[in-house]
């Protein structure tokens, strides 16, 4: 399988009528940038938007793929971190690409992990209109997750994702090769959106990352490219099933309620997405017990193959339950006040409910997190 | 014709598949809002977007309207004037929409003219990721052009609408009676887009503007419903061919690029949008002469009609010529530095085209601007 990843790419097709696209899943795949950009009759200059992290391991090779083949790029990056998914940093590249002379068929690469990538894809949203948009993803969380979906946006101080556009790529460049860089704690962060995927959709997927999740933490190509492979096409088919989520969609956002507000109290300080998305998980996976009828059995084989991952299944920190409620409140997925949650009936199976109550919270948040 | 205008309102339906939306025309409508809003099935708190001139004349009508149909909204203003369509007003209503509680049911009301429309339709397209929007236009410019066809955004630095979205609004209430309030110099502003559009695309209805101008002018209600109406019907058949601008949509621009020019030459200061488009229309009606065959006399028709209106149709103070070849290749409109102009072949018909030259420019300019 290794070998066969340094040939064609794997493609995992997001079928949205007129907006589909490619994801490819390979390695090596950014030295031959150019091979997957031509078909696409992209305009020949474009600008990359990276961050400091990942800008100075990635982005001159690109840069120099490309222009061997005629595409001239700038890079522009923003500091790595969290805080850059701003109005702020949105305003500064906004105002910044008209001196790059991009017109209507250049267009913006995001290289970089999920951070990167929705804020670099709210610019292709908006400048001009809408310009076109590939996804370089180079960590596990944005090869499985952030650039699969065309859910692109900044946050604000009272929230996450409380301002963007639902705009799709029109490819994904998915080089497994890029984790090689990527630090252990990112990695592990990363692997709770592939659990939160299993979870939610496929047993026999969960199942198979209860046995593999070593080779995948390994780094192993064959296992990552599976992981990312399933990933993709689990999320691929519920996003072209309801783009805009309006209905089935919502599940992608399991264990996101209560991870979002938990990020919110600490300020998006020293706890990853993944690591709040990996509490929330089994948060809700205990409210899922008493509400949707999920086993106790399967709610601790979620908590367990979470913790096996190196991954913080309950609170690190005590966070206050008033605060964490009305954070909770905030999130845009509240409906006109009442908390929406995704619960699992059972492993592979999510629905989104009203029923929660401020006492399940309650209870849940005593017994685990006091 | 007035008497009809106070009962069931005149419908232009926009249609654009799921998007598709229906423009009010009438009087009296701001009052009656409850009984167009009900059928959209809208949350019951939205956000009134308006402006400082604006706000105090029809907010709190509209406001109480509502409120009497149960329908909660806040008022939210931004200075008059095109300087507020800029992405730090959008920062700061963005920043601010949390704290008015709303959520992914409630909907955005722009309350103004082109400014506010565009401004708040670009809150509505990226709060949350979008939440429903409806255009009360209370400028001529407004109800016949900038309301209708979902261009939203907001203005940068380096020149007009470099950041934006598609956006359509789920209604257009179109209350003549508002223009009541508007100043003569805004009134013949928008007329500069009414006679735009009957140029691009009706000669019958250029020739009936010809006739009437006059009543429309002194705001005659069945005159200035029957101006709406057409604008609306010629705009909202263009746009249902081409919603995304990929062809024929373009023809709207007519007059723009060398309108857009002028404005940012001037910073937007003390020069309306129509007056600018009035003079990119005579300039570019002199282009066609030469590069579309556009009879002399013909465009001597559409110069007179613009300065009969009032209008400027010469440049009325001294542009540099180099300085506003400049502003024109920085328009989103210019494809890979190369400039694209509207023509006419005939009052009726106009046609994209790339063959202008900068000799050509320079020709029209030397006879008409100096």
């Amino acid at each position: 399988m290794a070998s066969t990843l340094k040939g064609a790419p794997e493609r995992v097709r997001v079928e949205l009528g007129e907006r589909s696209y490619d994801i490819l899943i390979g390695l090596g795949l950014l030295a031959r940038a150019v091979e997957f950009f031509k078909p696409l009759k992209l305009g020949n200059r474009g600008v990359i938007i990276t961050d400091s992290t990942v800008g100075p391991l990635y982005g001159a090779a690109l840069q120099q793929a490309l222009r061997a083949g005629g595409i001239e790029t700038e890079i522009v990056d923003v500091p790595a971190g969290e805080s850059s998914k701003s109005l702020r940093q949105a305003n500064r590249l906004l105002e910044h690409l008209p001196s790059l002379g991009l017109d209507r068929r250049s267009f913006v690469i995001a290289l970089g992990g999920g951070v990167v990538g929705d804020l670099a894809g709210f610019i292709a949203a908006t400048y001009l209109r809408g310009i076109a948009f590939v996804q370089v993803p180079t960590t596990l969380l944005a090869l499985v997750d952030s650039s699969v979906g065309g859910k692109v946006g900044v946050n604000l101080p009272q929230g996450k994702n409380l301002v963007g556009s639902f705009y799709q790529p029109r490819l994904v460049l998915a080089d497994i090769d890029a984790l090689k860089s990527l630090p252990e704690r990112e990695l592990r962060a990363g692997f709770a959106e592939v659990i939160k995927t299993s979870a939610i959709r496929d047993a026999r997927f969960f199942a198979w990352l209860e046995r593999e999740y070593q080779r995948v933490l390994r780094r192993e190509p064959d296992a990552v490219a599976h992981a990312v492979r399933r990933c993709c096409e689990i999320k691929a088919n519920v996003v072209s099933k309801d783009e805009r989520e309006s209905g089935l969609r919502a599940i992608l956002n399991f264990g996101h309620t209560v991870g979002h507000a938990m990020e919110a109290l600490v300020e998006y300080e020293g706890l990853l997405h993944g690591e709040a998305i990996s509490m929330g998980m089994c948060f809700v996976s205990k409210l899922s017990v008493k509400r949707a009828g999920l086993s106790e059995a399967e709610s601790k084989r979620l908590c367990a193959l979470l913790e096996a991952s190196g991954l913080p299944a309950h609170p690190t920190e005590k966070f206050d339950m008033n605060r964490l409620l009305e954070a909770m409140r905030l999130d845009k997925k509240a409906r006109e006040g009442k908390l929406r949650f995704v619960l699992l009936k059972r492993l592979g199976e999510a629905v989104v409910s009203d029923a929660v109550t401020d006492a399940d919270i309650e209870g849940v948040f005593n017994v685990c997190c006091r």
